[in-house]
């Protein structure tokens, strides 16, 4: 079994603390180890560090290698342009199919977090089991929901069409983008959905040949990458041939349009970290409900998140539900409501080339 | 005629910008030359270099220094400790009448804003003729209300007791505090009421003995200081004798219990820079009514009022009427309706011992 880790991601929407040259994945966003290699450590005892692939984008080449000290060089794929999940995860397939053969691969994202880890090693356990049951078929983790959040896409479970060392398998009705709170509501009301939890599994000739027949433009590019693949011409290769292939995620790309989609429940909880409104979940509160972290002081203040990363003292004074951030050159002002938006904003950093703080 | 510009002052209520070492008047909130510049350029032409003494903490001396070269130095009078007006007042006067006996003196704030400097020097103009009306009397500049404040102190006016050189000086009925918004209203409406602009003038004597009747204390100590007022004792005589003297404001102590007090009508715009909302009075507002000065980005952001004192970046995404603050070091988060109380936060960093930013 193997397993690719998806880090190319540039996230801009943890700005001001992720930046071009750092973004989210590389980031101690909620304390402790960097997210990436929180990811990475979820897999100890179930698949070798030789079995795990990581994609980057080539702008975090160095941070990159300074956190995945333990894993073999050629592991760490070097993608020379953002071009979302889909190509990523047909160049990973491509490798690990060339290396040895058509093999079951584990896709995860780098940048979210699952408690507790063992939940997923758990979970992954089982995949060899339920892949054996159909290996033609693509293989989606599905979180149920702990509230009706409008931030994840939903997955409509249909019925169960496998039972294997007690867990089930059901089929995917259909993939569901992220609702409004009335829809999120009737969702969760419902108890036939799952959060979609960006975590796949499958076979790499099931993906490769879904591939083959969603994104033909891929699958092209692919195949012109297949002889250099693992060679020392693998580099000018991807040069040349990565930066135009479709910029498309593997879920719309792929997963939606195919015919054999299944869902097995993952029992963990699980978060994708997608903006500064996550802090609430994951932090304490103070008495006045404001999260705190780092070099931050409150007074008559609620309901405001406070994060200092460094020494730039962040003061709030009469404030209430905004999410205040600082880096030693930065500060965010915001409210969880547009708390999405950073990329808005990051965009207009850009337009008024204030580049320096990208 | 002498003047005393009183920059002894601490404030607080500009934090981040304001430090201890750095107060308010040493600083240029709304651009141009610091507030204790421009305070003393508006005496050019009215009153020499050398009949002006400006009043400084010890703490504040080398700022002080660089920024009044052209002040003769024995001019810079260096109080070892925060005693307010009565004090920085009845020294000063002590001092002028030592070196050309009995004389008129003007009493000006170093941190308040005055538009235009003609006004204030027009006024200032009289103050010879006024006083030469009654010599005894203590003489306030009051300004008419511009609108209903609630952040200023009022004198009311009683009825007319002298017409000099065109300008009317009347008699002070009474003072009155910071009033609630409703008496504000009356006070503005009723049309008899001037602001209090803390400019005061009279003759030395007439000050020095209303100050001897009302704080007989003070008058002790200036006593004690008199045999060694510009001589190379005066530091330490400064030192042993100031601390012990009141802390007491000369409206407090003095204007508001004695028997001939006069008010005189500055026909001039004025504002004590009493807090981080007068940036609203004197920064143009963008189309979205936001304040913005240096580094600052807004992205759908209104009435706000987003000022950075250096490279820190201030970013303000769907946020409204807010107060943000931003220098290289700390950052101050508060709404107008707070902006009294930064002094509030300021002795909440004391008490957390943040002292590197206060």
């Amino acid at each position: 079994m193997y397993a690719v880790i998806m880090a190319g991601g540039e996230g801009t929407r943890f700005w001001p603390l992720s930046r071009a040259t750092c973004p989210k994945q590389f980031l101690s966003i909620l304390g402790g180890e960097p997210l990436l290699a929180q990811t990475l450590a979820r897999l100890e005892g179930l698949i070798p560090p030789d079995r795990i692939l990581v994609t980057i984008n080539r702008k975090h080449r160095e941070v990159a290698q300074r956190l995945l000290g333990n894993l073999p060089p050629k592991n760490l794929i070097v993608e020379p342009r953002i071009r979302d999940t889909a190509p990523c995860i047909g160049l990973a397939a491509s490798i690990v199919r060339q290396r040895a053969g058509d093999q079951t691969i584990i896709c995860l994202p780098s940048d979210h977090v699952i408690h507790p880890p063992d939940g997923l090693r758990e979970c992954l356990s089982h995949t060899e089991a339920a892949v054996n049951g159909d290996p033609a078929a693509l293989y989606t983790i599905g979180i149920r929901p702990a509230y009706p959040a409008t931030g994840y896409g939903y997955i409509l479970r249909g019925s169960a069409v496998q039972q294997v060392d007690g867990i089930t398998v059901y089929e995917v009705a259909s993939f569901h983008e992220k609702p409004s709170m009335a829809v999120a509501e009737a969702y969760f009301d419902s108890g036939d959905y799952f959060w979609n939890s960006g975590i796949f599994f499958w076979r790499t000739d099931a993906i490769l040949e879904n591939v083959r027949r969603r994104l033909p433009e891929l699958a092209e590019g692919l195949d012109q990458l297949a002889p250099d693949l693992d060679t020392d011409r693998m580099e000018t290769a991807l040069a040349r041939v990565f930066p135009r292939l479709p910029r498309i995620s593997i879920d719309y790309g792929v997963l939606e349009q195919a015919d054999r989609v299944r869902v097995v429940e993952g029992h963990f909880a699980w978060d994708d970290v997608g903006t500064w409104r996550v802090l609430r979940g994951h932090l304490p509160a103070d008495e006045h409900a404001n999260i705190k972290a780092g070099n931050v002081v409150a007074v008559d203040t609620g309901g405001c998140t406070l994060y200092s990363a460094g020494n730039h003292l962040v003061t709030a004074l009469g404030v209430r539900d905004l999410i205040i951030v600082a880096t030693p050159d930065a500060t965010l002002v915001t409210t969880p409501d547009n708390a999405e938006r950073v990329r808005d904003l990051v965009a207009k950093l850009k337009e008024r080339h204030l580049d320096r703080y990208l």
